[in-house]
């Protein structure tokens, strides 16, 4: 595999990274149609910790990190780094040494298809990481790869420039043109959901305040008693 | 899947139920002949809780969270709920506004077999979860269900009504019916620990205290010395 | 299985094993030569902990602990135990009247390549443990094994008397006869990344300091703008 | 556990499950409303077989198949044994004897939570068995367990005496008052079935089949050219 | 998830996808330099067939095959149906019924990141399938989703029009405007696979035929007998 | 990691290699009292073989083949390739040209803990192989490792000149000072399995044959019938 690096690519503008960074994961997948959401495999090594970059993309070989190395040098601030590699690895290929490289150039925090390591420390330097594993095995950097060229991370397809959102729930992608569109849905859908809260401490229920009611009978869910449910297992 | 909805199931007595919350979900299930207890799938989001409570069981289709809003409906002081679908699903089926309706309908809890979501929130609120995954994803509301059916959990079997109990070991079902004789045999089981602890403490050791040093021998296991040992790997 | 209980294995020397409990698991491996590293499926159950111990190493059947109270009689203090099974096996084979029994003996901590319980109960008395699954599972204590003969753990091979490392990186074993190179190269390998941490630190890139854009160009990966690589897309 | 081994259960009638078995899994599987079949975990060891029978239980602890013994002895002609564990287990706990032993009493097939052995002699003397895992790993006879008692198999209850059909498939668990009614549903969504698929050979399409047009719309998705999409990807 | 369903897209010139289905998938993932093919995750369901396509997507609700109805209609002769879904989903979302259709109208084939069902029917009627599951579990058509978007799977992304290759090592995707030049690069591996493979045939060691040997020495690789390495192993 | 080549090392005798291949892997695994069988992540890629051969072992960089090229000169007739990496890995390392080379060495097969490709063609040349994963991705030959040096598979220890014995049911490691006793005692096991089977024809149950009636009543299990067992869950 010998690669490309790309240099210069657009990114969404920050401000738009920053307001995103005011609603959670779940939010902004709501806002954006359901959709968006890396998979259950990709897990924060930290706890109580959001937050928003642009995506430096990174695809690497198993067991090597050389193209992490020379992803450093695209990084500015701002950015958020996205590993993943050509086939599943999860060898710790991203340490302390490297968010120290990173966070002195502004870089937010790292997602990662692979495994992590030196995870006390990346906790306590405060540069926060989400990654399919921990591991504390080490990486060569005897093969190429390619920085910034779209890549598919569980699930979701990655183009170099879109804001990448993470915290305890997990990841989400917003493609870079359609950043300012979903901040302002993040923003409906926080209201709403602020409206449903109250509602339902006062003691609505779900099934009134979005009409489910007649959903459930449309589609033909009974209501039994215990003894009527009972007996007719007995029959 | 048209589905039903069972009312007023027979639940177990709340004060069988709060005696269980006493005890360990390991002791419960020594108590309990070491059945009861679901899979190593389903994973606290939280630390150092423990919860019991009545089981209100949802059988939703992946996906979708339509049969939740119903089991709220059904759910009252004491219970937990316990939801899981017709297929396995990771996405977030429950989130922080479940959560809220069911606090203020005095629900203790939630074992899902799914994925749950607003982990933060649910840790800030109070509300222990024990799930599957934790994922963003949000849900449709589209296709029927069952509420109060017996359902299938990670390897056992859980009726409405039974006693849900959960820490950080993991979740243990115990039958409706069997919960005053297990609250007994919890504490048999453990005054026995407590024994044994001191015994241990004290420095006997298991092999004395079970007598196993027989069982040992009547099994053909042989002590050997490194060097006898060492002598036949080279044999 | 009849199986044997090995006694009296040689160990690697105290002061070797504290030498190597100032390293992080991830120095130690690197400083194996990438060697040694146990894979990611076995997790601290703690977190900030790190401890170094000599193996006691335990082979069970699947749901049984027999062996594991054999064990429990050949640990000294400066030990460590390692549990492994026949066959996979996620049963909480051990706990805190185990955990009590060992920390009686100076024992310094478990590695169980099955599952464990009490984990609650077990962060509060500070015995450090790492372990594949946690399971509220129970045991029989019925069929024999060994103690102290080597034993293969997550993709390692680990002979009683080897240096078992653990933090929240995982888990590496340090063969005995090599427990004093290894704390040379440890020592190192730390002072390597001190260096290089203050050169990431001063601004300077791994790309220079490995000397790794010559390795890039013959390896044929290449440089492009945005424009030219979106171009190449295009056409 | 102590367990227990339940005689003479009631059975689904020979003629409903000799009904079932002119269906497939899947036909069954929709006629009983997209419920009762077990997960994707347990696989069949042949290819092209289908076989219908009453389920005779089984509940062993992991790596022990004293109970599987117990249960051969509570086979009859028409019947499928029907094994799983306390805790996952992927050991071989049934081979060709048992298979000899229970095919001599009529015994139609195995559908194992566990892992079997002998796959080729199975294959060879015309035994058809489903499993999660194949492995040679052998049993002890130490532990007890219970016969003829409901157990969860991924994610289905099955109790003693329910119909068991399984194909390439899978399987699917048919309780026992409800096996005559399947019969006349299976027979409607196989009737159904070949109406569509007549349909479909002369050229029609499902979206007007089912109407799905006007659920498309009304679900708010849309048709756009290429080059609407294109462009609006671009803008 | 509202979802769009894009009509028309280009598509790979037929010549180069039945040029490339001259050729295996390792093959032509070696001539795109190891890029290009997904996961291990989804298999084939039958032996010894190797079908090439031009892509058409569909992005489903898990557990939901309303899209792929809307999908049916925008096959033409050629093409090769991908289905994936918004989370992970195991169901047998495609059958025979749709295999049906789509033979009818010229497509060559499905691969799918759900689950698949009717395996016995596909094998017999020539329809070849590659999925992550069998499974019998139908589906709802009651959720929008889209066809003919850019899709991510099992670590690739695909976009309508690209060529799908697949035969019994997996699969492998080509975008659609490289096609033509993979179709020249897979037809030098292949001559070139052919000399080593007579080279081989005459005993020459692949060490010698792509100069390992000084790269083993470069990189600190040394032979030892086995007298000098179990010496120092003891030592 | 650079590794080593040992070279030359004792290999069990071919003699008792041809005579375990007589038996198959279920009888040896019991005739070593239920030890040295790998776990069930290795599956064959064909079905009705069984071979055995000797070990020759492979630790391998993941997504790098170098050392299975060093590894090549080393094969000798009647070996049988063992290939594992340093950590996971499902890339295809190993492929038609090596079983060609190998083939012509008097190579019997591989054994591989990580992936392999060009299945058809393994099949058709009569090259038996066992792999954790069939997988098209290509290989690099960039990082060091060794061979011939013990290795842990699927939780066994492999040394160089063990015998590896493979069919359907998987994979079993007879340590080489162990062959020849292991042949006998397969001998043996298999003659009391042939005994046991004419006992199960001729209708004698286990239950008798293994004296497991008081087994099961010192165990505590009890025989109930269906209508006492009913009522219990009733009360």
């Amino acid at each position: 595999m010998s690669g490309v690096i790309v240099t210069g690519p657009p990114k969404a503008a920050i401000e738009d990274v920053d307001a995103l960074a005011r609603f959670g994961v779940a939010t902004v997948g709501e806002a954006m149609g359901r959709t968006g959401l890396l998979g259950t495999g990709i897990r924060p090594v930290q706890q109580g910790v959001r937050v928003a970059g642009t995506a430096v993309t990174v695809l690497s070989w198993p067991g090597d990190n050389l193209m992490i190395h020379a992803a450093v040098e695209q990084c500015a601030p701002g950015d958020l780094l996205v590993v993943t590699t050509t086939s599943p690895c999860t060898d710790g290929l991203f340490g302390e040494l490297f968010a120290t490289a990173l966070q002195r150039r502004g870089v937010r925090g790292l997602v990662s298809n692979a495994g992590i390591r030196d995870t006390r420390e990346l906790r306590a330097m405060g540069f926060p990481a989400w990654a399919r594993a921990v591991s504390a095995q080490g990486s060569v950097k005897a093969t190429g790869g390619s920085v910034n060229v779209p890549v598919a991370v569980d699930g979701q397809v990655i183009h170099p420039g879109d804001v990448i959102l993470a915290d305890d729930d997990g990841v989400v992608v917003v493609p870079r043109r359609r950043a300012r569109e979903v901040v302002a849905a993040s923003e409906a859908r926080e209201e709403k959901e602020a409206r449903t809260r109250a509602a339902f401490l006062d003691g609505q229920l779900g099934l009134d305040r979005y009409g489910l009611r007649e959903k459930l009978e449309r589609l033909g869910v009974e209501y039994r008693t215990y003894e009527e449910y009972a007996a007719g297992e007995e029959a």
